[in-house]
């Protein structure tokens, strides 16, 4: 047996390096390719990916796994090898089970589609794009029916993303948060608001990002094994454990700006340069779901970059990178600036607050559209209703509505829940290292971050992928994901910033 | 045989996206990977390098090859798919006759004498590096016997790098040019040395940069298909026939500056960027072989940038840059300060005229240990003893002598005369050049290099790798590699500057 996990490792090693490779090349297109490179590079990547993907779902793996499997029960059920066949068994079913033919069929849709929507976005005009949705939703279909039986047509999507989790517990988990949220924003909205104006002043581009290289540097990036570079949308994206990448943009103004970015990004990546060596080239040397994986991000961006601790230390420092913008704007107006609730209609440039509505709106759009009980056509109407009465604003065009985000057009249905869920799990996490560490905060407000990454390199990251997020958010919180904690944090920090 | 044909070219275009795809890996290596990420891209670009072998040796290739050969030979010679055949043929035998021991041992060994030769290097101490040189020399007496039988031991390594170009042509070359260089070089140091103390002023490296750019800009370079970086050692590379990139090292003054590097770089990138789409993802994009390639880098560098007529349009431009620097140094005073003579022991340091001789040094060298006359324990003296009777001069070290450069550690030996020969091929095509456009000088003194370009697109690039290096020459040119104009060129251009 000893030989043939050694040879199940040996390929998953050469489909990691391709994999990488790939990693390398679309890195390089997005921040330093040449106009011209396009083609070539489209090419490039997609030989990468058939070798990857004929090497994966070769009958030598499909022959290994089956030797394999006896033996790997007999292992401890947490042990590396038995997680290790387990999740290329999932990972290899997925893979086997989907027709060539849909792969083609559904990379040409989405690589269409991404042309059209963009055409669509930039004239406003939804209708252009509907064709191709529809489409997009009919092989999304048509990919779920691969996996029947299910108890949802949206589960084997979302169990791409969050393996092992159900559309069920999804909408459990949602319809609990949902009136919170929205109780909260009401009640927010009938309080003053705070001033921001300072965010829409003008920060040079070089000082913000040498801030944000000082603070990640302080979080515990390890640039000896990472980098940041210039992107038009951020992105973390690794080439192995010992080179993992962030990219970020710089507006002259801090809204949404490289800062916040920056500390986003450096939670994913914080996250993958823990993954232990022992699990470099295989599937394990992955994050756990992509919630879990947005709850690193969140948790660095928003329950420690957004908080009152952070700043007690590190806003004289800011101050002193931006004194004519910031050295009349003292601590309180700086915090409640970059803690504004406003309800917008752009998710990505929406606060905590409000944030979830939007991945719940999107969540809800889907499963309808998946179940058929909502026609592509009537995606706009039904995107500006909710827009309503969860945020009670209505967008004035199809561009900032429903034609705002890539994902559909690339035909990534079944992403966007993860990024709520990413907001729960790093509250839960952060209930339970508040226990743990109970001067969490006073590390915060001293700069000090070696304790929390630790606690985080030895309950997540060190595990890799080999938990299931459920199993996970369980074994380190005691419970699976829900809202209250959310909840509860939310409630407590605008409490104080609003007087509510 | 068009389904043939068209089997033959999917295979190659795969192998070409996977070389091209460790072209980025190394890149990117050499420019922006952090330090951490060097163990993981090694094991990246060995397993692209197995897969584009094992892909291009498979029995499919033969097969296809022995099919389309016949049909080859009924069309017409010069025909791209003529050529496509016999280059591939010939790739194939060179990469299937070799034993897969041999590539692993010759890996192994040239990894460790890098390392080790690195160290000798530092400590100035031959001997060090001794033993492993002899084991590498053992191995490319090795690799000359899968190709037996041949005229001389060298020719096999030679024809890596030049196609069809023999051992005894090549010396006869050098036979020719070595005494007139030599007597070229004697007559120099007879007359009053140049000024050229502005050299080591400080420049600073931005302005180095952006004039750099804009020069090449003025030449041809595609920057839509193409790129700058800068890296320790400055060199091209190509990702497909419309991502050329290409890098440069920048020191504060203009000894070994950028600017001629840029300029020789993008020499090379011009090449590259001139293969036509036809030949695209095949083995024809590629230079005709190394000297062609450095024909065209030292065109640019030399011929062009190192002329007086470049310098009557570019010197008020460059003085604009750097006014502190140059406004009191004239355009003589400054020809002749970048154009000085002066034997000296670092090849990549040398002038023009002197340059050759390093080459013709190493070539015997390698001649003779290839032979087996000479031992590499007696590699030293005789480096020495050729320096003092070709220039006058003696190492003071091995550090300075035999160990300066990284070729031999990397076994890449029959490599060094292609840079020489790429001087010679560069002032025959000059030659040609210059009948064809009578006022070309006239041109570049106007910055025009429009014409320039467009002789070398159609005489040499859209071949590709179609023709062997003297194929190429002779047809361009009407005759064979040979030191005659190189002879003419130097002696007129020194004569002018020395007064000789």
């Amino acid at each position: 047996m000893q030989n043939k996990i050694k040879e199940l490792k040996s390929i998953l090693g050469e489909v990691s390096d391709l994999n990488y490779a790939s990693a390398v090349l679309g890195w390089d297109q997005q921040t330093y390719m040449p106009s011209g490179g396009a083609e070539g590079r489209g090419r490039q990547l997609a030989t990468l990916a058939r070798l990857a993907h004929i090497r994966f779902t070769s009958d030598e793996v499909g022959q290994l796994l089956e030797d394999l499997e006896p033996y790997a029960e007999q292992l401890p059920a947490d042990s590396d090898d038995a997680r290790l066949i387990k999740v290329t068994r999932r990972e290899y079913d997925k893979s086997t089970k989907v027709t060539s033919e849909w792969v083609s069929d559904f990379a040409n849709e989405t690589t269409l589609g991404q042309s059209v929507w963009e055409k669509a976005r930039e004239k406003s005009d939804f209708s252009m794009f509907q064709p191709n949705l529809e489409k997009i939703i009919a092989l999304r279909r048509q990919y779920a029916e691969f996996f029947a039986p299910y108890d949802h047509v949206y589960d084997p999507l979302l169990d791409d993303f969050e393996p092992g989790l159900k559309t069920a517990e999804v909408k459990e988990i949602f319809d609990n948060l949902r009136p919170k949220q929205v109780e909260l924003i009401q009640a927010i909205s009938e309080k003053p608001q705070v001033d921001d104006s300072f965010i829409h002043l003008e920060f040079p581009d070089q000082k913000q990002w040498d801030f944000g290289e000082k603070v990640i540097s302080d979080f515990g990036f390890d640039w000896n094994r990472g980098r940041q570079d210039k992107t038009a949308h951020p992105f973390t994206t690794s080439f192995g454990l010992d080179d993992v990448r962030i990219t970020t943009r710089v507006i002259t103004n801090l809204g949404g700006s490289a800062l916040f970015s920056t500390m986003h990004e450096a939670g994913h990546a914080m996250y993958e340069q823990g993954f232990p060596a022992s699990l470099g080239r295989t599937p394990l040397a992955n994050g756990a779901s992509m919630a879990v994986h947005e709850s690193q991000s969140r948790m660095w961006e928003n329950l420690v970059g957004r908080s009152y601790a952070f700043w007690t230390y590190y806003y004289p420092i800011l101050q002193a990178f931006f004194p004519s913008q910031l050295g009349n704007v003292d601590l309180e107006t700086f915090y409640k600036g970059i803690n504004k609730v406003e309800p917008s209609l752009i998710r990505v440039e929406s606060d905590e607050a409000t944030y979830n509505l939007h991945i719940m709106l999107r969540l809800e759009l889907e499963i309808a559209m998946m179940e058929g009980s909502l026609a592509a056509k009537d995606l706009p109407e039904a995107w500006n209703d909710r827009m309503n009465s969860y945020l009670g604003i209505t967008p004035q065009n199809d561009r900032v509505g429903v034609l705002q985000d890539v994902h559909w057009s690339g035909g990534m249905i079944g992403y966007f829940p993860t990024y709520a869920l990413g907001n729960l799990v790093s509250t839960q996490l952060w209930e339970s290292i508040q226990k743990d560490l109970p001067d969490l905060e006073e590390q915060i407000a001293k700069g000090h971050f070696g304790e929390l990454l630790g606690w985080l390199r030895d309950k997540i990251h060190r595990h890799g992928a080999k938990f299931e997020p459920q199993e996970l958010v369980q074994q380190v919180t005691g419970s699976k994901i829900d809202a209250a904690s959310y909840v509860r944090y939310l409630n407590k920090k605008y409490k104080a910033i609003y007087n509510l």
